[in-house]
């Protein structure tokens, strides 16, 4: 990881932002019982775009920039979320993706963000990442503070909190647990937010080199809310699947970079084509047996910048859009 | 108003920096014979869409975002005024609205912005809101510093900034006005940053319960400025009549969301079909005459969040936009 | 001058910010001999398109706003540059231009940027402007700090850097040299940002009143960089030409709006017609022997705030785009 650069330390100051003006991005600030600091985006406070927004660049660890807009680019949804970083394998691996799963008693979520990066655990002795995947990327961070979002519709127990903090090597105080529930509008936001983030992912699933990643940045309406979760998150997985873009800036050899781009599309997979609600039911309700290739862009450019040539994948689908968004 | 934020706190910041950047953003700052600051953004100083846009914000109380961009949502006119607020009621009513009139002699402006919000007046012993709207919405806000615009021409005459001061509780020195012409590039921006407002007050005079909604956003192309004052105002009324576009995020039934939806478009009031300097004329240019309802969006969605049912009415029309701006 | 500000005052905070943030834009700063700081945006530095942006924003005096969209303006290449100033011309000309001609030995590059306003020479006992632009413009600036921006693929020698700062009278440690390489992501992103400028200086070349250009933006799709120097120049240069669009707000007759319309465009000029690495060839590669007029937006509209009318002339070019760009 020749360029360091630490997610927690970009992305704190966006938590005080959100904390400073709690009254105009409305929602809710508590301290839990063991000092932590909770943001609830959405449970018990409406929370909003604004805040859903920058969320999304807490996610990405500071390291990218989100902006909401009005584009034409869907035939019915102007709302647009629009992600870019520089740092895309930090960013968005090494911050955004959820991937820290966290289960207490009945609870069970995610966690997203900059504390994972700080996350260990020690095992026969051995201190090492609580993820795998920061061995692969060598990326540790550390920070006097930390901050942990998770989507899920209730805040969660003290346990998960203190584990956190605990595994951060945090006191209490120094963490700030930000939560948003699929269905409200910060949830939908900090979602569709992952265009770019499922790209990387599914890229280090197809095992290309991700330091040949230099660059990227990647779109998608946001989709409406809904208040049934199933549908919910069928619809923020749509926005990306139907009416994600990508583009890709990459090192490497043109045919790397065309593979790339011709395997990341949502098209290319088999469960591809459906409402992502309607493929869940399918699979009753069981996550793993979705093939994980569905999760990505609709559409992909990728840029390989050692020839200068560039390749193109996949297309925006309207019709399967408007069927989950509800047009 | 369960989620008070101060839109005078949140614009101040907005205010100071216009004020240092006075010799960038081209505008000139005096200090009136009261003590209260006055930013000239088109009178004597040529202002400029940039500054234009940080107004708009300090219309929204600070509460919103405002951006300029090219767009191809129109066939002619690329350049753009996006806003977005989580708190469209506090925001654009509670703000943005020009809702106070100012009278002295000869001159006359309506107020917008902040100051609106910590204006009272004593009636029969009685301490009431200049402005009814403001009991209605609850809302009452303080600070040790207010601001307020106005679109015109003219400076307003020291009488009108110390009646602005007093009612609002505030010594002279506590008090910036910003003074916009319609015909500016500044008037032209902030005027068509009402897209979202005029949605809400439309909203409002439809008896739509305002606590319902959550969340907006709109756009609308920014007119060219014309020097005639009914052609000017009548192309940033255009601008939002025949192609500003709204989404609403609202609370409640489908019923009343999709009702909302409908009565909402300008193409609903028997004064649409051309362009507003010609409703005006042909009123004899008495504004009382003119259906209110005209005033609104040419196109909008309304999300039902309870439900995550979205309902569109009305559209944009090119023809009459090119007609209003000259194409 | 009538509204004179500081492009260097309004630069120096951005230069700050990517010093302090270079982990994150991954770029390397480095202390030169003279004590100069130099940031490598893509020698021996990834840099990439945020740090990009900032440096665009930097050109531009820090009069203006840089902003990255995903943009359905062209058929193929939504990742878009958008440029904004109400200073376009202390902004682009008195700024962005690369106008100062810098040559040691075998090194030879184009300054561009704040320092350029700085930098005087002593003829004949007379001090003046290094450029001769300056003295048209009536402009001269002066600050403790000032920022250069070279467009090369190599550090420049010391003896340039010693050359700046004398120039500039400042000592070598207030003095920032900012490099990009033409095949660089920050390379194109700071050259296909010159889209206004571009216009700017072209609308000078036509001997159009400068005072009378009030207002300005434009936007224009980043090319995909490529590893050879001539083609990733003609990549830049194509992203303006073929697909560039400039709206200007001017005072002034409608004649004089409506000539510069007419005669603005890329496609007015003789060499016209195919990408500009095969226009520069075809000369031999001797850049002075290109119709100047070449160097031109694709699209432009001129607005005569005036009268209110606009002009438009030229159009997008998808094809010649897409044969520069590598489709």
């Amino acid at each position: 990881m020749q360029y360091h650069a630490s997610v927690n330390q970009h992305a704190q100051p966006i938590v005080k932002k959100i904390i400073a003006n709690a009254d105009a991005l409305r929602v809710v600030i508590e301290t839990l019982a063991n000092g932590s600091t909770l943001i609830d985006a959405g449970i018990n406070a409406p929370g909003g775009l604004e805040v859903g927004r920058l969320i999304t660049e807490i996610c990405l660890g500071g390291l990218g920039s989100v902006s909401l807009s009005h584009s034409t680019y869907t035939e019915q949804w102007p709302l647009t979320v629009n992600v870019h970083t520089s740092n895309p394998v930090l960013a968005c691996l090494g911050s955004q993706y959820a991937g820290w799963s966290l289960a207490h008693e009945k609870y069970y979520a995610l966690g997203s963000g900059p504390a994972r990066a700080m996350a260990t655990k020690t095992k026969e002795g051995v201190t090492q990442p609580v993820e795998e995947l920061y061995t692969e990327l060598a990326y540790h961070d550390e920070g006097d503070e930390t901050v942990l979002v998770i989507e899920n519709d209730k805040v969660p127990p003290l346990a998960i909190v203190e584990k956190v903090a605990a595994a951060c090597g945090v006191s209490g105080d120094k963490l700030t647990i930000i939560v948003t529930p699929t269905s409200s509008l910060a949830g939908c936001v900090q979602v569709v937010g992952r265009v770019l983030e499922v790209a990387m992912h599914k890229a280090h699933a197809l095992h290309f080199a991700l330091d040949n990643i230099i660059d990227g940045c990647g779109s998608a309406p946001i989709c409406p809310p809904h208040p049934d979760f199933v549908q919910a998150m069928g619809r923020t997985n749509d926005a990306i699947l139907f009416a994600g873009l990508v583009h890709l800036f990459v090192k490497g050899s043109d045919a790397d970079a065309e593979q790339l781009a011709n395997q990341l599309p949502s098209s290319t997979s088999k469960d591809y084509g459906k409402p992502f609600a309607k493929v869940f039911k399918e699979y009753q309700y069981d996550f793993f047996k979705i093939d994980p290739m569905l999760f990505s862009p609709a559409s992909v450019i990728v840029t390989a910048v050692e020839s200068g040539k560039s390749f193109r994948a996949g297309r925006l689908d309207n019709a399967l859009l408007n069927l989950s968004f509800g047009a």
